[in-house]
């Protein structure tokens, strides 16, 4: 099942995909937020729910927003995947693998939907995609288990981790390059964890401008998903609705010769098997 | 003005110190938060708010909560401090100074309020405390021009940034160790910004169980408050209630030889000039 957030008649609400139409589910199950649904015992009845619902609306009619607009928390996983390691040494930068996954967050206010901009601020040209597979948080809890992880997981979804690299290497802190407003692609919708087996290798294309510039597979990820969340959950609660962004693979702009960044004008898109394709247009800043 | 946010009968609220009591304003003001009251026209007329109030509460009777109970954002700066940089040289870390700020970013659910406990998570034996003074946001703002940016600071409070150093240096991203669920100690309350002229020097000296570990003063820092907030706000909007805590002086457990943490049964304090006493008491995780 797919769901989504999205914006129609002047109002924020969620629902279904179907086909090529969508069903609003804030008002038929009373749950606000797509947040608030996994986090209900509703989320365990989706399928009974949409038995029989035709689509109200056409995908193409309404405003995605991010998947889930304002997670309480988006931990983001850095140099997670093997290929975008070698690359980055290659790239001549010296950097070691941890024992434990190196995480950063993210604030909710840095997110953009599927079909939104992208922004590049005024302060930097060097803005770089990162496509990643997101995953949402189903039931919360602290200190999960890896062996117990996937039960924690309501759904994947498409994230772009875009990044601007000068900010990024301010200092040893890369939050700052990685929390811009308005740059981290997220959507079209998540895939409920059902429909994709726990540790399935997934294809992961970017494209620029409909040239592919990033080709791998979750395969590659250092740190597993079941690792990430028991990490992740050891320090802090994780909460239905909480995001994690698993990292990127190699292909980023930042480690090319010559070095290729986002532009306004541009359009990136990052593609993942058995999910979907988010779409963002790169604008310039106001 | 000193305002704060506690729970009293059941409620999460907010108010004003009165001498040894508390007038409580959630009621009075139509506001539900401190926060809310930050972001509204009410904040300019507090003076006239509370003419006249008496307290409804004596201090010892409420439980406070962090200052701001769930900021948007808490951008914790690191490093800030000309001489816990010079003492972590000292230690033998190789660091050098950055052009620009540090910044990392904390989740509201790691914050403890005053009196509330400080958790030693299970992981780990090497909680250490960092004293800080937290800037309270009051109008936001995108691109904040220095030189504007103390128009934005609704108030100033006390943080001790507790960290747990091992998981903080697991990886170049220090997130990890500066997150654990109730760590960062917020509080007693905010002290209005019209009682504190801007960029003045403050005293601040930390005490693990009555024996003064910090003693240093806001001067040493690095990155001023207006850049701080310039920077930050380069990076994403900030918002009434955003929080930015301006990092530690010399003086933490982690430099010191022989090391030295905090553990079940400390109790910790930080003391800030014209402002007050964070006091925070050291549990284990259960």
């Amino acid at each position: 099942m797919k769901l989504l957030s999205y914006h129609l008649a002047g109002r924020d609400t969620w629902g279904v995909v179907l086909g090529d139409g969508v069903a609003e589910l804030a008002q038929r199950t009373g749950h606000a937020t797509l947040a608030d649904f996994i986090a209900s015992a509703d989320f365990a009845r989706r399928d009974a729910l949409v038995v029989g619902l035709k689509a109200d609306a056409q995908l193409g009619d309404i405003r995605f927003l991010p998947v889930i607009p304002q997670p309480e928390k988006i931990v983001c996983a850095v140099r997670n995947y093997m290929d975008h390691h070698q690359e980055v040494l290659a790239a001549g930068m010296q950097r070691e693998l941890s024992e434990e996954p190196p995480i950063f967050l993210r604030v909710w206010r840095s997110q953009t939907p599927h079909n939104g901009p992208i922004v590049r601020p005024r302060v930097s040209e060097t803005l770089d995609w990162e496509g990643e597979l997101a995953v949402v948080i189903g039931q919360g809890g602290r200190d999960i288990a890896e062996a117990d992880a996937f039960n924690h997981v309501a759904g994947y979804s498409v994230y772009n981790d875009a990044s601007v690299r000068e900010w990024q290497f301010h200092a040893k802190q890369i939050a700052s390059g990685k929390n811009f407003e308005s740059t981290g692609g997220f959507g079209p919708w998540m895939v409920t964890a059902d429909e994709i087996e726990p540790g399935r290798q997934l294809k992961l294309v970017t494209r620029l401008n409909g040239e592919t510039v990033q080709s791998s597979h979750t395969g590659h990820m250092i740190f597993s998903i079941p690792k990430l969340i028991a990490y992740a959950s050891t320090i802090f609660t994780l909460v239905p609705g909480d995001v994690i962004a698993t990292g990127t693979p190699a292909g980023v702009g930042w480690s090319r010769k010559p070095q290729w960044f986002m532009k306004p004008g541009d359009v990136v898109e990052v593609e993942i098997e058995a999910i979907g394709t988010l779409r963002n247009p790169v604008v310039a800043q106001d």
